[in-house]
């Protein structure tokens, strides 16, 4: 039968559940010093890029996961010049973080060359050629080795690291030290937004988590969810800063916008609304959640 | 290897993607005169109640799904006292109507009459006894010849029927021609709900053809989303009434919810702002469509 | 799509490989003291027993298994009169076996009582009434338990136990010191026949190991394989006797079915003569096999 | 949980039933004028090529299906000198027919040029460099119309063309009008040998059918089966002659093997008499086949 398709790939989100994707053409599966890389495209969302076995991007609507990741964190602060990507080897953070006229130096921190590498040349349509723009400087070194050595100040930090898998790379990237160091390296009005997990409430525990780290580290701590298609569940994130803050309302994120002359697919005032309004459930477990993450008590996923 | 999965429930979405639901026991599983039905047990989602291979709702999320469809409508609606719901197999829909003090008739229509009678012995946690609730009178027959029949007008419709899949038994219910009955059943302040399809953008098109095909004939219409883990997608309802309105602000729903004494799992105002507010490629999608659903011009997914 | 299969078993032959069995209807599922059983219903096989997640036997092919494990050591033995089955628990050995008319007593042993509980009401096609047989008795024990204290010898012993996993209630059923008491529960001319694995040759390991065990307890030791469509695979079954023997010739096969008016489906000479041929790859494999099983030296497989 | 594997590759073998590979890593895969071919790499087989979706052979037991599909035709003819081969893009049919020290011409015959460029690269472990090999001639054309223009006789033909699926390839290459073609084709001595597809008895259909249209047209004819692990089946030969014959004894082909000096992996007399030996119900399920394949009344599998 000519049209069954053949090739699947299974993202496995628990023991008992999976998301099946199925494969036009792999395009690259390697296997770096720090985890298993694989573009291949997909009839539904296009090329994707899976790390670890999980799906990290998707051509047709990475940009929600972008859009959603910079620019609320960007807005945030006034005019950022100086501003630090760590992770986010697709390229594409950097092309958001690039839209805004303010930024004058665009510093992106990570582990696995290999990955940029590899990106640059197979994921265009993401990064549009942002790690050769001028403003662009990259080091592939460890993050938090990094931080304490560059003591000059950032005006927005946005960590763009996959999850906290077992041995995975980004393991001690989402705990109270790190987020404290994180802290001591923003400007006075900086701003530091991260990705932080599936929100989908069975899953929801490292989200949660890390909600609960950051908000023992930073006084403003703004949780939000973009539900992403190819990821089949509402992914979350946070917003936080080192001072007491309030978010920008509806209008003033469209004012911004309009300000800064940003035309985006996904983010406006509205969509800031859907974003940052918590369903009562979830506010719920946010609220209880006890946990803390710690250099000497890490959390990690399935 | 004794903890591998062996029993997998594959819900495809398209022909390239599907989603694998670890069974831990299947309960029952017939076809009716209408329908492929299966009731099954998964760690994940608690038990789950699939129609013609689809998710249709689970123990561990279907307050969330319910909530949303119920409650925006009956509180937009001035003590609604005459209601009806058509399809809502489950008995979750009846459920969530009758905290409502002012309900003093509730009627169900449904096609199918197996299912009903399984819900009842499977999913008591879904139903808590609704169908025996006296203010309750179940039909089992078509929803547009009881409407056609039935000349009294209704506070208000709610309408959870299965999507429209080929030859499948809601194909009809989602057509100008079916939306014009329901408009003409309403009473003055009526208001009228229905589940609407999967939001997800690249299997929007079914939501948004309904919704605009609702738009044709009603003055007041506001698609919404509810994500649901065990759909993996935002699933989609539509508000609508006949005359010119404006939603309840998120203030107003908190305000109502007091005076009806209602305590929910997941809706309130916070909630109600989430979900009625629609993230920019989204809106665009939707603002784009021109195809509208009739009688002689159906629509089924895949 | 209402064409798309739903309801998949998987039969994890390794991490790498699997076997998907499209499922009509779930009979039933359960947990006993010693295994998992579940009871299934599919297009291409008929009715599917699994135990521990792996097929059993189906419907539309358990004659070639249980033909081939019967017939061989029924006709070896001149007028078999007392029979031991060990394991069984479908009651088609118990089948195959009554049909040699020289049966007088017919004892079957076997762990699970829950199983055979099940198999006589949901496996009517394969044990045909056998348990209720006048000449048949069945004892719930351990095959072990019941062998040091039964003294008295069979002409026929046959073990049709599962696979030994990890865990599983057959672990101790492959070892030197069960068919050492096997061997001295034998009568004069007693021969011994039992399932024996996978032989495909990436899986033979088991099948090879339990093949060489059995070779340094009794004189005569032939391995042979049968095609079972359902188990997608040549399974391994091995002859046995506590003396110096040759196999029947076809022709003897043939002449003996004959004599006891014998009418199979699957077994007679020819299909004698390609189940005893071993090709060359597997018989280089068997040959080189040093492994033997021992009460302290358990063996699982995946 | 990194042990999880991610990529796998489903072998439908009819809408009910699959056989899933887990894939290392994809080589190649793309899409010709005439199939869809695609080379991965698994850890249970090694390499394996894929035909449009189905498996053609495995690194770890191509020997098993190459050694059987040759050598039976090679040794029942009297020193073979001319020699055609028919498909066989791997070369490992031509890798074996050139262990006969007799052959003098060996021409292969393959209509997909793309399949045969990609395996010299990819799958050198199968041909070994054969088709370089100074008595090789390779044509890229169809089999019928070669064979058509091409008088002079051939001592063996064999052919090694993928299954008839509806638009494949092969779809013509398996009626009375080819293999009366082949017939013509032969030497007085002639012997014609072919892949005849799936002999598990739920999927026979294809081979039974072919078996008994080479009957129609040729006085000798031996169906035969090997099983290949990789394939989770045995896989149908059929061996045929112009001219009434015998198949060589298993002590005849020893004889031969000796004589010619072969040392194989899997054939040899014993093998010979396994593949030969047709188990009963499958002999009764050949002998009661009334189809015949004609130009006109083709036959596809699923």
């Amino acid at each position: 039968m000519p049209s069954e398709k053949h090739k699947w790939y299974l993202d496995h989100t628990s023991p008992g559940t999976a998301h099946m994707y199925g494969i036009e053409n792999y395009i690259i599966s390697f296997q770096t010093g720090y985890q298993q890389v694989e573009i291949a495209d997909t009839e539904m969302y296009g090329r994707i890029l899976f790390l670890d076995g999980k799906v990290q991007s998707a051509q047709s609507d990475e940009y929600i996961y972008h859009e959603a990741l910079v620019h609320p964190a960007m807005l945030m602060c006034p005019a950022p010049q100086r501003v630090l990507v760590i992770g986010g080897g697709e390229g594409a953070t950097l092309r958001e973080v690039l839209k805004h006229p303010s930024v004058e130096q665009l510093i992106m921190v990570d582990l696995d060359r290999e990955v940029v590498v590899k990106c640059r040349t197979y994921l265009e349509s993401w990064h549009k050629g942002s790690f050769d723009h001028e403003k662009v400087t990259l080091h592939f070194m460890d993050a938090r080795e990094y931080l304490e050595n560059e003591r000059d100040p950032f005006d927005v930090i946005i960590s763009d690291v996959p999850e906290p898998v077992e041995e995975g790379p980004a393991l001690k990237l989402f705990t109270t030290q790190y987020f404290a160091l994180i802290k001591s390296r923003l400007s006075k009005q900086g701003v530091f937004s991260l990705q932080a997990g599936d929100t989908c409430l069975p899953l929801i525990d490292s989200h949660s988590a890390i909600n609960n780290t950051i908000k023992k580290v930073m006084p403003f701590v703004k949780p939000y969810r973009a539900f992403v298609p190819s990821y089949n569940t509402e992914w979350g994130f946070i917003l936080a800063a080192p001072y007491k803050a309030e978010l920008p309302s509806e209008h003033a994120f469209n004012h911004l916008l309009q300000e800064r002359k940003l035309v985006l697919h996904y983010f406006d005032g509205e969509t800031a609304r859907a974003m940052f309004s918590v369903p009562k459930d979830m506010r719920r477990r946010l609220d209880e959640e006890t946990k803390i993450i710690d250099d000497d008590n890490l959390m990690s996923i399935y």
